[in-house]
């Protein structure tokens, strides 16, 4: 395996590629029913909350949409400090809500005093939040700003993109009052893409009974009436759900807290080395990621030539994203990777740059 | 590997199950541009058109979806003789549509006379068709409905749904004068289900262009504007996009007439097999499918007990599907089952019912 310090898709241990590999089952079976259930049910300890877990063929924004559609008959904020919370603003938009942005400058965090400004304005039916924000490497203070959204409008369904976290940063959907939470296989979860979760709460389930016109594919009322089956409306990518159940034992043996340490433990050694060799954190101080961080290149570094280096050593590193490619680059500290890779990654660097 | 006569998830060429277990890659880098590039050029010729091919991570449903969302602004005529034509229509009517029912009895095809009746009455943005209903094993006459809709209303757009046919049955999109053709990865393409592929005509995307509010994950606009790049808005299902590639590979090595022969062949030993032994085909005679039989069951076979005889050999075939459940049972003949196996199969069958 050679290591992609990338923000997924991230490198996938050999013995979870080869799961896939296993011969088909009909999805309508005991034999596969039994193997999606017991997936959803350990996933449920990645999002710490007893709410049902989905399962769903798509990619996380396939589930930033489900969010929309489901959660929402009308108002949307959608909180944006990065490229992938602007998505978000842009698939309520197009789904025909009536969506209001809420953007601070890229780099700096959410923050519930600029929310609960929002919330005075307007009583919205859900509110779109990124935990960790994988072009800017900001980490939102999704806890304080859930707390604040509860207390200021109750009836707002707070949904949290943790697509680059989920599995690598500590979340409690239940203890912090979240309605859903939705993440994709290819980032902290060390899968293939193609596979995106879910945890919806009780009360948004509820809710999504009252919106009309959810679609097909990403109805969440739908889903929930064969998840009551162990099943799915539309067959499922089974492949990926054989990956993910074996996955899920390798992340609970390691144990969440020592995984999520071992996230945070790596993003101190690249931020430290970073600051160390004369490079600025894209991202305010307080609020940077434990599994991204996004380099200002204030030392002009052609990347490209870079990442010609790093793979002769079998590594490579991400380009800023979007209008954030050139002016800086990411380096990701997710998943597989283990604090010998980043001391490997950090000593090549140091080599480049000599 | 032992032999799912069920349609769909089929049975998968270990090698292709294999390919799935490659190592990820950046899916904005070049290497994986690369291999998506040529899958999706091979893929051109299973639809026999100059089209663009778009894959997508989603089962066949979600591009039922996209079908609805971006080539209808509102009207739409879902000819209806099955369980996978009526899901099209419910997609079509969650997706606030307005949606006219043109529905014949199960087991009988829809004709052009019957569409034709239709077209007078009200100039639709689209007809949703089923090539190939997988429930009934009704294998409808696209390609002279489709010519009758071309005279009798040119300005509808024609999507086909070929789930359980693309890959197994002859389809000329471009002959014909279809605008989009949708299939997924684990009918007769003989691939792990999560992926779903669809051509789509020029004119059908100028149209999408002026269908408001077509969403994010399902946009056939967005997709194309990447796809000029070689690449998928969201993170596509990687490890299904290598396994894609190679089997493509195998089935244009087959060579596609001799690929439609043998389901031909199979499908002609199958039914040859029920109507001698005292069963009933439920598909009106000259519309039975090429990929799957399904049979009244008039011997009032037990199917579970069956099934578990059957899979004693290692081998499995289909309950009817929703409201045939019971009342049929269906015998896959798809993918890359051979002669033998249905040879194997109806053998193991005469043994059970002698």
């Amino acid at each position: 395996m050679s290591p992609m310090f990338v923000p997924g898709p991230v490198d996938v241990d050999p013995e979870v590629l080869s799961a896939q590999s296993q011969a088909m089952l009909p999805h309508r079976s005991q034999e596969f029913e039994t193997i999606y259930r017991r997936a959803r049910e350990k996933a449920r300890q990645l999002f710490d909350t007893e709410a049902l877990v989905f399962v769903v063929t798509c990619s996380g924004t396939g589930l930033q949409e489900a969010a929309i559609r489901n959660l929402a008959k009308q108002d949307v904020l959608s909180c944006v400090n990065g490229a992938f919370s602007q998505r978000w603003y842009e698939v309520a938009k197009t789904n025909g809500k009536q969506a209001d942005r809420l953007e601070v400058e890229w780099g700096q965090p959410i923050t519930p005093q600029i929310v609960a400004e929002a919330l005075k304005r307007k009583e919205y039916d859900l509110i779109t939040l990124v935990h960790n924000e994988t072009s800017t490497g900001v980490q939102n203070p999704i806890q304080e700003i859930a707390a604040l959204v509860r207390r200021a409008s109750p009836n707002t369904l707070i949904s949290v993109d943790a697509v680059s976290s989920l599995g690598g940063i500590k979340i409690e959907m239940d203890a912090w009052g979240l309605d859903m939470v939705l993440a994709s296989s290819q980032k902290c979860l060390a899968l293939p893409p193609g596979l995106a979760l879910a945890a919806v709460s009780d009360r948004a389930l509820a809710c999504a009974q009252k919106v009309p016109e959810r679609g097909w594919y990403f109805d969440l009322v739908r889903m929930e009436t064969h998840l009551n089956k162990d099943s799915t409306p539309a067959t499922p990518a089974m492949s990926l759900i054989f990956a993910l159940d074996l996955q899920l034992d390798r992340i609970i043996n390691e144990g969440l807290e020592k995984r999520f340490s071992r996230h945070s433990a790596m993003a101190g050694l690249v931020q430290d080395w970073v600051l160390a060799n004369g490079f600025e954190i894209f991202a305010q101080e307080g609020y940077r990621s434990q599994t991204v961080t996004t380099v200002n290149n204030t030392l002009n570094l052609d990347i490209a030539e870079l990442n010609t280096f790093l793979m002769s050593r079998g590594m490579r590193i991400a380009d800023g994203y979007g209008k954030l490619r050139g002016s800086t680059f990411r380096i990701a500290h997710m998943g597989e990777t283990q604090i010998s890779d980043i001391n490997n990654l950090l000593a090549a660097l140091d080599e480049f740059i000599a």
